[in-house]
């Protein structure tokens, strides 16, 4: 039988009467961290209320995270209690924020004091409690102010003055700014957690990545190749606008069960074998291939890229050739078979016995955990910031929590791209682990249906405050039918489509650039594919479309609506076969249309309608469109036209150029009476 | 500088794999419970998945909070990562639940085994794989499985046997219902946080509500009652069908300041007062008013409405008038103002002289904590176990959540009404900290925009997780201009609307039940209000709605869609004064749709368009409505119609009576090729 005293604790802090019931943004209540960008306004929102009728004051505090002060700054109640700051983030890293709280008595009383004037009722009473909180305030002020507070004080009690003329004294501004410096936190409310912003630098929200394999850019067209011929290709990639030149893995290649041509189950002496499978007896994932250089030909490689204006991204696959080091020296780290042989990677009935992978239950996981991550350290040490992992999803979604805040506590300005094809929620998952990117489903989405519903789900919080995408229209792993078979203008259109809706995109490069489109016979996959064998590419060759790829990178560096993802809006058109839609900047300054005929074989047309509203446009406005992607792919000057209303006409011929990439500029009357495009 | 060691420390449990990723329901991660009625179907759901291709095993866990074992179901996996279980609670008070998950082993194995097996391909070391895996079983099996499986694991690893005849034996049901029998827990993942649920007894659910003034139901017509003459009125109410007799504050009424009839400033000294004035030398908040009886009287009272099947809610108002004993014996409860006075209650300019609130920020608020929960328990013990709680948001929130959790963990099957007609988060907030009902905006919302708009809102997750409304169409402080100028109509309209709409509700019940509709001139209040005077009530007045009151709490009794709020979809009408809607239970084996005319003066008609899909209907299906709320208001016979597809035609006189209250009988045919209403 219960007692008359509570078997419920008391809470220590029950006289802070201010509730702050949610705070935005925020993943999973602060488990997670927000992904946002450098410079980027992150708009705070909480709930905060209390009991009764008193004012409250309510901060925002964040600090980097692992230091000990918080920098505060005033919340402004929006109504509805609801309260709200605009947070520009400075540096780069994890940040630690909340809000507190606390009632404002003086701002309270002052405001009851001033009704009761107002209403004509005696405030003697009042102004005795109203010098009470002065004196009260003054006993946290500096000297010089506490002397100011107690003087009005003394004032307000001096009944010789009429209690009006006592009031007038209230109204002071420097009273009233002094009165508010210093807040009493005895009775302050924090929310029970801090939430979590991982801060990214600007590239992560912006970014143009080039795959290639240096070993098929060799000396001699055709010859092996290595970081110092193949040095010579970066040029090719920096005058296209790329800025990310991201590389295959550049370990040592595995001997035993090594992959030959079209992935056969075996390989000739002379074939070079899949990059994939890491590891021989010339060393592991802290090594270089020795066919593609040194550590220092490497060095100089990257150092030619950050010349040019490009970062490496190195492509880190965690998992060994049979005859990968680690296997003799750790081998705790693999699940070991009744036979005596290590278990190989399997997905039954498909086997991949030249790929073993760790085992990550293994009773040293700690030990392996901490050589992974060394991995990463390795070659951030030698100036590498950007890694492409292989497969993440099949490793621990845990072990890539600690590894990557682990990395990015010391090295915030790493970024890791998820190589994920795999179910959603994994791969958002990967996103709320700490992944900059992650590869997506664009692959796969083709029809205006199947594009705008993806991109919906991918631009609403809280999927866009963890999963930031970076779009590939191919990769070395994945030729998509629509590529095979849609000729020129499906790699133009799906060129157009990556490089337009997602800031973040890339290219499995001299195979996109040349339309390489000749699969593997019933495959989704590069027939005679660059991963088994030394390819040659004539870069030159006729057909492809280094000019539009060269454009469309120049489009994105000039138009600051395309260097964001989430700004999306569709726009309605009344052709299925026509997608459009806009993204503009905060201030309307920057605006970009794009639509895109997603028929390669038929020119269609129609009416574009666009969202006036959003555009603060009026419904008979006229406005200037610059066609800033014109048939010709980049040759001819920009094409301007004169737009009106809402409803406007297009007709997009497939091989010519299946895009319109218009700037829209809005005529805006300035102060002078002069009308300018804006 | 950074070291190669990690800076940030490695989780205790890195080689636990599964991720469990999202737990529903739930409020802000297990925070604040979700509310649930126990023997509901409560639909569990979890996000959980692993790296790689292995097999999970998800289990969901519960137990009474401050017990230490959990109960275990076997979670189904649903698709898309998504797995579920519907659990029943069985008992009332608090649950906390979690979900763990683990990689099932064998079952991974023998997955890939079979799929092996298919293709033909070798399995002898697969085999021996198995034999490990169930030896593995064996040592957490007790001694009679551990036999079965070691025989088991022996025969696998019997290559004199042909790996085909071996593979037969892992297909025995015996052996796989053994293997699964004792689930390796070693590497058991949970999520980081339990949720929390608040289980509440049926009559949380669904309740109807009837306040009325003892002391206006004297023994002679006028003099002023008390427990023993109020009694007699009970059956009154029983018969109408109520099963809550909620009574205002039954505590000594103030003397100092108290408020005389329509709330003027004095009062002559036969004028009883405001019951919400609290306190006196007779004493406080543990006492019976001495004009009421004794508290014996009271118990006698109690026991009378439990033989006619209700139950007592006592109105708990945390105020002091300024003779309450209270205020000498623990002054420090109070706010003093430097005149030596106790600071009243004040909403400038408004003041409230005769009610002294507490001041929670008191250096004492413990004591004043502890006290005030004691109010609670005093009438607990002398059986009361409804409370409705006035102004409850003017009480600090913090407060309220110990206050109920540390009531409801000993006392589960008490029930708190919060009377708090405030801005929504903080109603919301006192549903969290665990409000069983609230007062809500019902009484302002009189459109059909406005009540469809707000239902919607009511009738959503989570606001339907942690808020259950109770509408009320009248209080003693509300009379709505709709009552005051619609006639016998209106009040009809808004008593079908508020005991159809909301399974909780509740009335003013003799003001209500007479059509009582005079107003203090320009004010939204009764003129010549209760609070401050005897009423009255000739509980036969001519025009009386006691018939439409009885028949709707039967409706309600005889049909369970009724006695839930949140399985409420509107329907369609042709009419914006026609609202219609309906209510089914989770088996359709109960529906009911309500049409009500809004318009309180003319007959209003028009087409009623159901939702045949939802209640599993073809389009030119007939059924059966039988209208359960006929117009002579309750004195003919049910009144049966024949309804062909989705749109019927409904036509509602305001004054004979303004609703139907429609049961659907769907056509189902049985076995044996019979037609049957159901």
């Amino acid at each position: 039988m219960p007692t008359n005293k509570s078997s419920v604790a008391l809470p220590p802090n029950g006289d802070c009467r201010v509730v702050i019931d949610r705070i935005t943004p925020s993943v999973e209540g602060g488990i997670f961290p927000v992904k946002r960008v450098i410079g980027d306004i992150v708009n705070v929102e909480a709930d905060v209320f209390a009991d009764g009728h008193d004012s409250v004051a309510v901060v925002f505090q964040y600090r980097k995270r692992g230091t000990k002060d918080y920098t505060e700054l005033r919340m402004e109640g929006g109504g509805n209690d609801l309260w709200k700051i605009k947070f520009i983030p400075e540096d780069i890293g994890f940040i630690e924020y909340n809000v507190a709280a606390r009632i404002d008595h003086y701002t309270s009383w002052y405001k009851g004091f001033e009704k009761k004037l107002a209403a004509e009722q005696n405030v003697e009473v009042e102004l005795l409690v109203g010098a009470d909180l002065l004196e009260g305030i003054a006993g946290r002020a500096n000297h010089e102010d506490a002397t100011i507070l107690r003087g009005y004080a003394e004032a307000l009690r001096d009944d010789s003055k009429s209690s009006a003329r006592r009031a007038e004294l209230l109204r002071s501004e420097s009273l009233q700014l002094i009165a508010n410096a210093y807040p009493d936190h005895t009775r302050e409310t924090r929310y029970c957690r801090n939430m979590l912003m991982l801060v990214e630098r600007k590239r992560a929200a912006f970014s143009s990545w080039y795959e290639f394999f240096p070993r098929s850019f060799g000396d001699k067209f055709g010859s092996h190749g290595n970081f110092r011929s193949a040095q010579k290709f970066l040029p090719h990639i920096a005058k296209m606008g790329f800025d990310i030149v991201y590389l295959p893995p550049i370990h040592p290649i595995g001997k035993k069960f090594r992959k030959g041509k079209n992935n056969s189950l075996t390989a000739e002496a002379t074939e070079p074998g899949s990059p994939w499978a890491i590891g021989s007896k010339d060393g592991g994932h802290k090594d270089i291939h020795p066919e593609l250089g040194t550590l220092d030909d490497f060095i100089a490689f990257r150092e030619e890229a950050e010349r040019l204006g490009m970062e490496i991204a190195l492509d880190i696959a965690f998992q060994c050739a049979p005859d990968h080091p680690y296997v003799k020296e750790n081998p705790k780290w693999f699940r070991w078979r009744p036979d005596g042989t290590v278990q190989y990677a399997e997905n039954p009935p498909k086997k991949y016995q030249d790929i073993l992978p760790f085992n990550f239950e293994s009773e040293d996981w700690r030990g392996l955990w901490e050589e992974l991550r060394s991995v990463f350290i390795f070659w951030i040490q030698n100036g590498v910031k950007v890694f492409r992992v292989d497969n993440p999803h099949t490793k621990p979604l845990e072990f890539w929590r600690w590894c990557i805040e682990s990395i990015k506590t010391d090295y915030p300005d790493v970024m890791f791209l998820a190589e994920a094809f795999t179910r959603p929620k994994i791969k958002y998952r990967l996103g709320k682990a700490g992944f900059t990117h992650g590869y997506t489903y664009f692959t796969w989405r083709n029809t205006k249906e199947e594009i705008t519903e993806y991109l919906k789900e991918l631009c609403k919080p809280e999927v866009s405050d963890i999963f930031w995408p970076n779009f590939w229209p191919n990769t070395p792993d994945i030729l998509h039918e629509c590529l095979q078979f849609g000729g020129r203008p499906a790699f133009m259109a799906r060129q157009v489509l990556a490089a337009t809706l997602s800031s973040n995109y890339g290219m499995y490069g001299p195979a996109f650039e040349l339309c390489e489109h000749e699969a593997f016979p019933g495959r989704e996959e590069y027939n005679n594919n660059e991963k088994y064998e030394l390819k040659k590419w004539d870069i030159d060759r006729n057909g492809n479309i280094r000019h539009l790829i060269t454009r469309l990178n120049r489009i994105r560096k000039d138009n600051p609506a395309l260097q964001r993802t989430h700004n999306l809006t569709f726009v309605e058109t009344d052709n299925t076969m026509l997608l459009a839609y806009i993204k503009h900047t905060p201030d309307l300054l920057n605006i970009v249309l794009t639509v895109v005929n997603l028929d390669f074989n038929n020119v269609q047309e129609g009416w574009v309608c666009l969202p006036l509203d959003l555009l603060r446009m009026d419904a008979d406005s006229y406005f200037m469109v610059q066609d800033m992607l014109p048939e010709t792919g980049g040759a001819m000057p920009d094409t301007n036209y004169m737009w009106h209303g809402a409803k406007n006409y297009v007709k997009l011929s497939p091989h010519a150029c299946p895009a319109h990439v218009f700037r829209i500029f809005r005529k805006v009357r300035r102060e002078n009476d002069f009308d300018y495009w804006l």
